[in-house]
């Protein structure tokens, strides 16, 4: 299986970036995870973009906050699919982060999630892999059944609580 | 090759929308456009992302405009990729449609693109494609190699008409 | 009396929708509560919305947040009145889950709250009920009048302190 | 049948106010319409108010921009359902209206439709009355089903058009 | 001396309040303190209003919250200065409170100070009165003064500081 | 009758400010125009402050756009009432201008009106010379009634031309 | 003396861009402008960058709009002076750009200027050379007294036009 | 050497202001630092300003919070460089600052950085003197190695503490 590549910024968003991370393990796909920055390690953040496909992989997560430039930055080195994660590592809530992750210009798409959206980050890399990877796509319908089943458990637990009170 | 499914909110999306399909003509890429809403027939949206893998897609945009919710409804029926274009139909500049587009809750990802953004959200589902199909990635990257000629050739012309001032 | 029906999309929301509870039971307004998401429960949610006239709901309340597309979703699928609550689980201080829930597309209203504005959600479907149902308005009524004078006591005490100061 | 009442803080909110009675009219639902300022005509504001339920209304719409008080001051003075229309007749794209009207405190909600969503406004109007009423509520289904037929037909053309082209 | 009148909202707004009645008594100007909601005693804010020119105050100070009326539903029943304190109570960072305060249509003037301004909107009303009270001029010239003192000998103490450092 | 001082920080400016003008004229209070700017002309702009109660003026209203320091310039210079009209004339909506203007640091005040709020900064001058001025009380209360008269007048032609529809 | 680089990220940009280009050869400063961008044209974009120092110049100019990464690439690949101009070609008015260039992280920084403040980021880069530079710190100074004149001819021609009318 | 002026606005901006002290100290470049207030000493910021060319200076970093005019005034008496610090003393997370410092009129440019950017604000300081001194230069291009060096060590770090997990 292809892996999935994940770039962060710096080594503080690793606590956002670990739930990628977790998640990737959960569904046994490979993937090799970097803190490279935009402007302080421009050369490394463009030579992983450079050769993810030849490397191997089928997508980048790239994550970062304030003025977030790592996703583009990583997009316009490759034409693998990029996943931007805007993190709120600064003020303003995140809005500078998801703004300038998810705002790209015409030619080099950043597929943006959430601010923080780590987990959904992973998911959407799996989902790509699932394109073509029947049983990855067969493990995410699964994980779907199983999260929709915990939230119909967690509403009999309610009603169970309201019941009772 | 797979298909590209396309579904927008409302015809009145369709020139926001059209820009991406020539995109995908303009790569060769086939695809199937729908205007569905998630709103006004939720059933049809629903169907059509239950059914999209099945049926051949290898991923689906969704271009929907205020209370985006098109993107996240059709996400919520399929695994398969799903990428979403907040419109600006209407006031705010947009900004409802897209934390309505990508603020996505952990589980159920949406690939989101610029306000607007529909080459964008057309290159990304080729570059879906392009993961496993070996000819498309090659394509994609002589887009880059003329994009970039393009603005350079954009540079030269600069120069000639400051010379000429 | 019809009941009041409410949906939250996650656990995490239930201390805010609380307070919706306490105001409908303060009024004896009988209300069945369930756990549903747009997206990981959509059938449930769906289903939800279309029996709930049949299963003498006089109105639906909905509390998400982020990309808040619950209400909405239930909307979609009744013509019943419902009543947004955003909330603000995520970042952006809930501007998102605001947003969200209020720019719905013409033909499909959800009458919107404050950003968790649980009490206000629970009071408006009791003002729905109490169009038809001259007891509850006189009950609404005495509320106004009792927190009022809740107010009017409150500023008694603020002249006596600041007469002893 | 009660009627719907129309407020709005200037005559210069008529055209957006107008698709709201347009919607009225269209379902057959009486209305009376009154321009009235919570600012500058205070008095015949909170008169209207405080005799709507008397007067045999239903529920109050108030349409307002900038600062708009005017839905918070009728909703103070009645307990009926009020809906708030945040009018954009001011700059900042109408997000100061918004959320004046909105954020209410807890005990006096107004129902929020999106900014200048004057359509919605009516047809929660409708769909309040609808709760006791069981024709108007046949009604708004077959509009519900109209609307989506609409959108359906707009997808069959589009397919046309598509293969036209 | 003419009195200045200070509304607040809630009780929960006291705390920044505060800040404007130390103000005000350390340049020794009366003044009288109320609890008086836009919503919940319409009744007592209006009346309050309407007779405090005759009741002998020079202006109002209205402090509120989220979707703050009171400064409005003041000035629309007195042609005396108001001075409005848009408080962060809720969330959304008071921006909600700032835009419902502000933003007052033509006709109705609304003096608004920073989100929870309370100090200045306390000057303000001084500044007002002084404007035919040379003495309290000469007051408010004198705390100018020592204010810009105090600044300056924060500056000389961050010199020795440094200097030490 | 003391004067009111209107500075404006730009010529392009004088379209909104020509409607403070009008309004002072309207009620017959005397007033000085001129265009100093905080940044281009420091010293006239501070010069003008510092002498501003000297020279008879009651109050000074400050219109300015982008990061309107001016308000705040000529308040840091004088304890005469300043009243800030923040200018739309950038990109922005006029929100840099609204922020720059009102979030005065204490000690500072400046009465911020509307976006563009030219008149509301007229009346509120009216209205701090009215505090202890009878007969321009008298005129502004009679302002606010005949605004009031046309509120309900055009509630009334309302009432007949949906009579006549 | 050292040559002012001038760098945007699409010819789109151009008519922003010129007016910084007028405004250095009104004060007769050496520059080089080129179309760079930082997504399609990366490698010529660093290059620039890097050797801008060695290649004479001073300060380099950096202007791009959406999710402008232009002026932050630019700066990570040179310790000169980076000026970065927000472009508001994009829907948001150009906060997202704004956001995008003034949000750089610890170490890498940018000189933002206003949305579109072009004559701003020549003045900026001007002075950064007049540090060294007498004669261009006195032009430089002249310009300021120059503009400060016309302020006040518009002063002037302001007080003429009021006694006229 | 030239020095590098820091004003802050007021003494509660020191823990900021501090790191851009640390980071100057760091490069040996002499500074001198000040807490003078826009608004409460406008004469000592004024004259700081007007006299800090002939003084030695060879560029102003400016920080303050709220309507943030510190670096406007400050630029409006000298054509230095001058660099302005936003800080979030207040609510509305910095925003009310980074608008006040950034928006400035054509003709008196802020170098504006990052809210509470003061480490950039000190190196773009140091660039500035570098522009003309080649060891400076030299030291802030090994710094840019130093951190770089660093975001590698963590990304080794890492890399093995992945291994072992």
């Amino acid at each position: 299986m292809k892996k999935v590549g994940i770039v962060m910024g710096s080594d503080s968003d690793l606590p956002i970036v670990k739930k990628a991370i977790d998640t990737l393990e959960g569904l046994d796909i490979p993937y090799e995870a970097h803190i490279y920055s935009a402007h302080r390690t421009p050369i490394e953040a463009r030579d992983f973009a450079l050769n993810a496909r030849e490397n191997g992989f089928a997508a980048i997560i790239a994550a970062a906050g304030m003025a977030a430039h790592l996703a583009g930055a990583i997009a316009a080195n490759t034409t693998l699919p990029v996943i931007g994660i805007p993190c709120d590592g600064a003020r303003l809530d995140g809005l500078d982060a998801l703004l300038s992750t998810v705002q790209m210009p015409s030619g080099i798409p950043v597929a943006t999630v959430a601010v923080n959206g780590a987990v959904n980050a992973a998911l959407l890399a799996a989902q790509i892999i699932a394109v073509t990877d029947a049983e990855l796509a067969k493990k995410l319908d699964e994980k779907r059944k199983a999260d929709s089943k915990k939230v119909l458990q967690k509403d009999a637990e309610l009603a169970k609580k309201l019941l009772e009170a």
